[in-house]
């Protein structure tokens, strides 16, 4: 008899339920759904880069997106789904009351962005931030060492004291922290009380400065000193953290009904969404896994014999067991990658939205005006592709560094800004495209060579996410500079895949994560290969690259 | 009784005639005529940068552009003319036989290339300027020391080198070497030997290396260790040259009558277009004049006590009497500037030529479309200027250098590219766009700043030219930049001006060339006043500008 599971990926504006056959990894059915309120704007103040999301989002899509999915299946499904498994953005924390329910479940509170989830990409902690890696450093044990030595605004700790200072009625009811991916499975479970909520090792151990080493979180007393407001909450959170392939328990009475599912099925452990994504995309040792959108986050694997406590200089973290149990998970990636070109497709799109409806006025309707203004934007990308395809390698002289949002690996710095060199009289559209494409992929080679360079070989790449299946002459780009192969995972949706392994491997049907990859991988859409003659031009055009990064790092976007 | 004088300034695309009252400088008339077998095409390889200009069709438009001014003035105008001058582009030469007639004017050379006039921004002798320059390094008096030190494929023994090497036929007639403006006024007075023609200090002393300190032009032994296809040159062309304000003669029967004037009128000495411009825009000592327009020209004039024999480092050129004689002509310039902008432009029109098109298309007719994607094209530059101008110089942060021609001066290095840096997520088109038009106002400010620190004070600018005329924002941001006021002059022609005033002065109306400016200047139209607060602002983004200059000079573009 099948056996059936549901993958579910939290991401930033929708939330996507998958139901996979566990035996086959055969996708039968998916829903999305976004979050009502996020959609509305509310709670976000996006000049503060304040990003808010109420819990309540998630719940609601969390029920129609797995209802939606299962009605698309046969009515047998339902009844044979034995496990079910989260991935969500992070970090993305929220303070809890004592029984574990984020604050903003509560009616005094259901209105206060403070007590809500606290979305990954919300900044409004950048000078926590600074403090605690002021701090890091003056501390003997540098508690920030395994998420690459310097702790971002983006995480736990820094949006836990942002909040508290910010916040006195949040700071009064305050009792303990939340991660997103944490959450779900405990409101699946049934949990009631803060101390039950099962601790994802990802996001802990990426992310809160969780390590094994010096037994769990940081001390009070460190915790303390980063902030009085911290104060009692360490005793009150967790010591241990479990991987995400464990049983967090089952689904409790009400989830089951809600649902349509029985109690016996298992709650699996939550993670990233990146991590799970990775699983999803069958990542092996020595292959980094890519997702590639507006920025990339990158995942690799390794042996505990091979990288142990060794820290791996400058990227984003090193957690045993938070991809697959058992190994260390590597974490880095790209500030900017797609974001690279839609900039440049904004700059493009100048004359046509500021110009040509003026021009166009009185020969067209406003909305015929519309149309051609839109059109003619949403194939800049495709048109500049085709032309810069055309150039030959030789006469692709201009450089640009990719850091129009800073670098995030290798060696975090978020000062950072873009550069482009090389115009001359002729400069054209498609070579500073052609440029700006080849600078994302001497990105992707900094931090490939980072890897290879502590130790930590890589032999080939896998891509997943929108560019790596849309843009042929960017992976192909991005092959010829790495002078490797890359492969495209069949699925567009490697996240929620890897959930479902999750799923499968906590209810039993596997007995760790590698075998349930082997069974229910997609397979490869493509496999590009490098040209070697090109990669051996590419690399001269890498060290120009790395000279001029080197020099705007040093010289003009000084800390 | 009026007395009347017409100057003539002799452009790269065409020629313009002026007639202007002796006494108060007022222009009664003007005309201007395109060369017509260059605005064919004719003898021109773009793609070789090979840009060669036929004798005819300066003798051509000559006649009709001086006939077409005279027939609008006055009927007693013409009768009580008793000057003409010539500027012309430069330097521009060309083989000429013993009658000082250019080869081409003989019927089997008419349509050879290598027997008209090298244009000057032809570039086919990029080698042999290279070769110059080694030579003159090895040599124990540096010829090339007045004229910046760095001799140029665009430049008189560059080209005549190039044309002798690769025209054997050209190589086998060719007795001397006449430069464009010393030609007209030759044709004019009727010469017939070679040896005759009156020499332009302006054209050879910035172009081919005459100094009175050697002696004139280099010595034959050097000339022939340039190439031994020199040997005998020397001595059929000439030891001496002449300031443009001393006659050359009078107007010979033939040409009197061709241009319906008495053979009573002096013809005056011929030089390059902006040294006659920078009189025409009443220069003074201590006062950089600008020719503004897709590159720019800077002519200062100081007097011997001030300079004397000194070398000014890194500028083009610098002789005795080239500007206003009895004080030393020095010459810079910006290899792009309104290149700049327009190299932009192009780049932002890519989605409006290759995709605005097929989007309108059949929507609206071929014509209408055509029209449309004209318009929003011309629009760029004007609506940029209004959305750059709005952003606060706080908010401008990018930094851009203006070497998309390479660099001409200050110190020249024509490998040099340009570099945009400080992209962010929110980059735009307008802020790019500001960046490049400061990144011009920087390359000037260099320009200042070395003939400062070289014993040349400036205190103001006299802008001339297209841009300086047409764009407040350019300009304001110029004088910010420099901390100077800048005045911009009435006329738009100055350059014929000039002339005008030094048919004036070889006629006997006035004494010397300062007079003739004193009484014939055309005032001026606008005078920007630095804001001083913003110039200190400005002061450190300078800074940047030198350091990103200096490293991609030193570590992207080197020789």
């Amino acid at each position: 008899m099948n056996k059936y599971v549901i993958g579910l990926d939290y991401g930033t504006d929708s939330a996507r339920a998958l139901v996979v056959n566990a035996q086959t990894g055969e996708i039968l059915a998916s829903s999305v759904k976004y979050y009502p309120r996020w959609m509305k704007g509310l709670y976000c103040v996006p000049k503060a880069n304040q990003w808010r999301q109420h819990p309540k989002d998630y719940l609601e899509v969390l029920e129609a997106s797995v209802k939606e999915a299962l009605g698309k299946c046969a009515p047998d499904v339902a009844a044979n789904v034995v496990g079910i498994a989260f991935d969500t953005t992070g970090s993305t924390p929220a303070f809890t009351d004592e029984t574990g329910t984020p604050l903003a479940m509560l009616p005094e509170f259901e209105d206060n962005p403070n007590a809500m989830f606290v979305l990954w990409k919300d900044h409004t902690a950048v000078k926590e931030a600074a403090e605690i890696n002021v701090k890091c450093k003056e501390n003997d044990i540098d508690y920030s060492q395994y998420e690459g030595g310097i702790y971002s605004a983006e995480w736990f700790w820094a949006k836990a004291i942002h909040v508290l200072r910010e916040d006195p009625q949040v700071a009064a009811k305050a009792y303990s922290i939340v991660e997103y991916c944490e959450w779900l499975p405990a409101v699946l479970t049934g949990v009631t009380k803060a101390s039950d909520i099962v601790r994802s090792r990802c996001a802990e151990g990426h992310k809160a400065m969780w390590h094994e080493s010096w037994g769990g979180l940081p001390p009070e007393e460190f915790l303390v000193k980063l902030d009085p407001c911290l104060a009692g909450f360490r005793e009150r959170l967790f010591e241990t953290t479990e991987t995400a392939d464990k049983p967090v328990g089952t689904l409790c009475q009400e989830w089951a009904e809600r649902l349509g599912l029985s109690t016996d099925v298992v709650v699996a452990g939550g993670a990233y969404d990146c991590h799970m994504g990775a699983v999803g995309a069958a990542v092996t040792p020595k292959t980094l896994v890519r997702v590639i959108g507006t920025s990339t986050c990158d995942i690799m694997v390794a042996s505990y014999e091979e990288v142990g406590d060794k820290l791996i200089k400058g990227i984003c973290g090193q957690v045993d067991g938070s991809v697959i149990p058992g190994m260390i998970g590597l974490e880095a990636g790209q500030s900017s990658f797609g974001d690279v070109y839609a900039m440049f497709r904004r700059v493009l799109e100048f004359p046509v939205k500021n110009i040509l409806p003026k021009t166009l006025a009185g020969k067209l309707t406003e909305e015929e005006i519309q149309a051609a203004v839109d059109e003619v934007s949403d194939r800049i990308i495709a048109e500049l592709t085709v032309e810069a395809e055309k150039i030959p390698l030789e006469e692709s002289t201009m450089i640009a560094t990719d850091w129009i949002n800073g670098r995030r690996t290798p060696d975090a710095n978020q000062l950072l800004q873009g550069t482009i060199s090389g115009f001359t009289l002729g400069t054209t559209a498609p070579q500073i495209f052609r440029a700006l494409v080849e600078a994302t992929a001497f990105g992707t080679k900094a931090i490939v060579d980072r890897f290879i360079s502590e130790g930590c070989p890589i032999e080939s790449v896998i891509g997943i996410g929108g560019i790596a299946l849309k843009s042929p002459f960017v992976m192909q780009t991005m092959s010829d500079v790495l002078g490797m192969p890359i492969k495209v995972c069949n699925t567009d949706q490697a996240c929620a895949l890897g959930a479902s392994m999750f799923a499968a491997t906590a209810a039993g049907v596997y007995q760790k994560v590698e075998d349930a990859i082997a069974a229910m991988n997609s397979g490869f859409a493509k496999e590009y290969q490098p040209d070697m003659q090109r990669h051996g031009r590419y690399a001269s055009l890498y060290e120009t690259y790395l000279k001029l990064g080197s020099f705007t790092e040093k010289e003009l976007y000084v800390c």
